[in-house]
């Protein structure tokens, strides 16, 4: 298939105008974009531009709402409610997530929960923010509900990631965003398309049995929590699922577990329940930058198990995705997404298109 | 083998006894056998009595301080950094506890952590205290390296456990205590002295490839972290070990990672880094013990995949097994281990014995 450069400010740009056209405000617009071109700066392509329509149909049908902005509903030195007054999700995220590091600068953490959220993009962009002060950032969210509790055969759980993202010296710094299910959803439909089978572990059919078909776990069935089966420690990875939940929907009073809405369906306002922190090291001990330097390079300096496959450190990943980006001068999109993209623009009159003539080789 | 069965009350006061014969302060011994106690309660027999003769070499060797009392660093309205003055564990993770409570019930949150620190039985101990108080708590520890990060071959993370503990209705709660492991060590030793095979995913051998093999893992291998190889999301587990390390030995200014002391290597101090942190709920959306009471319920009330085995949320196996102590009328020790306790017993010259007389049919 055939793969297209594109530049950050392009994309940029298009989710802009696109976003605008169906009525979001230019500020609104702008924060969901700069969202979506990190999850694919990143090569989270399932948390990119690969979504703008979903959240063009929530603005178009107004399921999502436009005007307003959030609102601090209780709070205190250390932490705050927010009402995310049924806002695109990063405008929720970000007016949280500042909130956050304000209270951190003053107090040394700051724990604020939001209420009547959406989807957000990548969880790692909130908690990367705290980054730029020299903090440590977390942000959890709720989703809706594809991950099936151990010994079960129903989904009850979003895929409920964690983030977590902590800095070292010169620019460095850990980045974990992990979905607490073994695998995303994506990456089931991804072996589903290309007609391979999954690995024992990722998916259960409608029976709660693991499965190595796809096909069942897209129908029916469900992701497994991260450890699989009981036996190898599922029921970890489904209390971690159940930990953010706790974080989110119930802390928040948003929807939560199998009462948040189905996946892609779009009848009622979503009401996430969403969770950002950030924690001042200069609070604690001081070198905390130091000694991170050192945690990382303790890992990153091991000898591998197979020789071409170093260890890493989480974020190590995105960021060599993201210094591709930087080589190329641009990111990397299938085609057939800029098309698709393209056609939706048009459709809705933005007047902007993707450029389709930089081709790549593969 | 034979199990005999004991009062709480009798191995609070053998091990408190034990402790002071040693020269253990009475109120830290007490806090002490408090701890193991309930890990015995709760059925996690590796963090209980069981390791007593562990915590009386620590104190008879010097090499884990027996006078003075945790303090405080630093602190802010919502934070404290302690130096837990080389205590017994529970000593410094109940000094934090209540400091953390105390700052939650002003600012909503109280985020602890101690440098200077020893075991501290389970984690999920301290998470619970805030219970009492229909609070949200939280510990974490970093422990002496016996995980191997993904695609390496070495130890240099330790079980790092995650608790987290949150109350709903009529004294019901969801408690969370995992190690980041896939299992616990006790679990493989108990299959190595079974002859037993592990399941693939628990462990890896010296050259970093998961073995059925629990010798392997014992000599030169070691435990992988939840999620199993690579290809099954172990890299997850991994991040979540790290994570614990930050929260623990990097914000605390701790021993960290591989350069904590060997597992049961005790040629100098611990300086274990540890966190503990308190949130208000009162602080956040009203109805949080009733939303947590209906999210249990939901996970609870799920057709089981195999009828049988129901599906649980994190804490009800110790909500059974505590339940079992409550109707036997104390907790049932295998012979071996109260002969072990009370040869430690009479070699220390305490003049206390646990009763061996009341055996258990199996």
């Amino acid at each position: 298939m055939s793969r297209c450069l594109i530049s950050q400010a392009e994309v940029q740009g298009f989710i802009e105008r696109c976003m605008t056209t169906v009525g979001t405000k230019k500020h609104h617009a702008r924060s969901l974009a700069e969202v979506l071109v990190e999850g694919d700066r990143r090569g989270h392509y399932s948390h990119g531009l690969n979504r703008m329509d979903m959240y063009v149909k929530d603005i178009q049908s107004g399921i999502c709402a436009k005007d307003g902005e959030p609102v601090v509903d209780k709070e205190s030195a250390a932490t705050a409610l927010v009402d995310g007054k049924n806002l695109l999700g990063p405008v929720v995220g970000n007016f949280c997530m500042n909130l956050a590091i304000k209270k951190a600068k003053e107090v040394g953490i700051g724990w604020v929960v939001a209420h009547g959220s959406n989807h957000y993009g990548i969880a790692g962009y909130y908690a990367m923010q705290a980054l730029k002060e020299n903090m440590i950032g977390m942000s959890y969210t709720n989703t809706s509900p594809l991950v099936v509790p151990t010994r079960a055969k129903e989904c009850t759980l979003g895929t409920n990631p964690i983030s977590m993202a902590a800095p070292a010296n010169d620019g460095d710094s850990f980045v974990l965003d992990m979905a607490t299910s073994a695998v995303a959803l994506g990456k089931v439909e991804l072996h589903h398309r290309r007609g391979d089978e999954i690995p024992e572990g990722w998916g259960c059919d409608a029976q709660g049995k693991l499965t190595p078909d796809p096909a069942k776990v897209l129908s029916g069935g469900g992701l497994v929590p991260i450890g699989g089966c009981e036996a190898t420690g599922g029921y970890k990875g489904y209390g971690l699922g159940m930990m953010v939940e706790v974080f989110c929907g119930i802390l928040a009073g948003a929807e939560y577990s199998n009462r948040v809405r189905t996946w892609k369906v779009t009848d009622r306002v979503a009401n996430l329940g969403q969770c950002f922190v950030a924690i001042n090291p200069d609070n604690f001990a001081p070198g905390f930058n130091d000694r991170m330097s050192d945690l990382l390079s303790i890992q990153r300096g091991l000898t591998p198990a197979e020789s071409g496959s170093p260890v890493l450190a989480a974020g190590d990943p995105e960021r060599a995705n993201m210094a591709k980006c930087e080589e190329m001068g641009g990111i990397s999109y299938h085609l057939n997404v800029v098309n698709f993209m393209n056609e939706c623009a048009t459709r809705i009159g933005a007047g902007t298109l993707l450029p389709v003539d930089r081709l790549l080789s593969n």
